[in-house]
């Protein structure tokens, strides 16, 4: 029997626009559906994966390689992955959901869509901050470009739904696609 | 309902000893067991995630850690991992079984037994020679350590055993185990 594989689901936006919110947020409801469930964010991988790599724009590209590798195993595993991170480049996007189809695995592109300015109003981490006095580099949204999805999946537009109405626009695309 | 955790058979032994063609056997067998199944080795991982990667005692403790980081992923839901690597340092394998214990997941030490003379005979990727005239620094055996597993949970031994032979005491330890 062959066994079926994951889906990803790719939230892609600028830090602070909830990508990890949401990713925990649909974790649990995912988890509810006795699903295997893995979420993959910076928190989680930067102990030991990515544990060398910086924020040039060469560093960020190996990062989402390592993460596009991790992935593409778990999804051909037939894991429910949940992926947060900033990939602000649409080359990269595209290549992770290259390797996700490759596997026979489901790829879908989540815009976590909110402004620089509302992300530099809620400044959760006090990030924009530091990038806003020049402290750090290369910072996405303020010194270093964010390319948005021309075509994404889904699109969560952070500053005007609740996380509720994102987790639920989120469930229902999984649904209708018979993804779940 | 909990999923089930995989298990891990890790591959370790010196360049040439059997570690690779071991774990390809294995997933053939595997595979009729309608498990699912993902080897790792050098071949399959230098490709994107450690392909920064070279030789010295720093980067081998890299590239283990990050292989550790996705067996422990992989067992945690539920994939028969074969991992094929030299690994040659008693404390790098310890983290790895910690890792996949972590994640209820059964570790299991497979030492691919055969003499550094032996593996010169052998010499199947010609890296012997090379590393003997002096082209390669630190090769395993030669002029890099390799610690004997002290305690392995089976020895195959690939200088007086045949292939098939490793390949049914390894799968006897796993059904006597009930690991399958």
């Amino acid at each position: 029997m062959a066994h079926k594989a994951g889906f990803v689901l790719w939230f892609t936006g600028l830090s602070g626009a909830g990508k990890t919110t949401l990713g925990i947020a649909l974790e649990k409801r995912l988890l509810t559906k006795n699903l295997r469930v893995q979420r993959l964010d910076g928190d989680i991988v930067r102990k030991s994966l990515t544990k060398d790599l910086g924020f040039t724009v060469e560093d960020r590209k190996k990062n989402i390689e390592r993460i596009t590798f991790v992935t593409q195993l778990l999804a051909k595993h037939g894991v429910a992955t949940l992926v947060s991170f900033i990939s602000p480049f649409i080359d990269v996007r595209e290549n992770a959901k290259k390797a996700v189809e490759e596997v026979d695995g489901k790829f879908i592109e989540v815009f976590v869509k909110a402004s620089v300015d509302e992300c530099i109003k809620r400044d959760t981490k006090g990030l924009y901050k530091k990038a806003i006095a020049g402290e750090i580099d290369n910072f996405t949204g303020i010194s270093h470009p964010y390319e948005d999805p021309p075509n994404p999946d889904i699109i969560c537009d952070t500053e005007h739904e609740r996380i509720e109405q994102s987790v639920e626009k989120i469930m229902k695309y999984l649904i209708e696609n018979k993804i779940i």
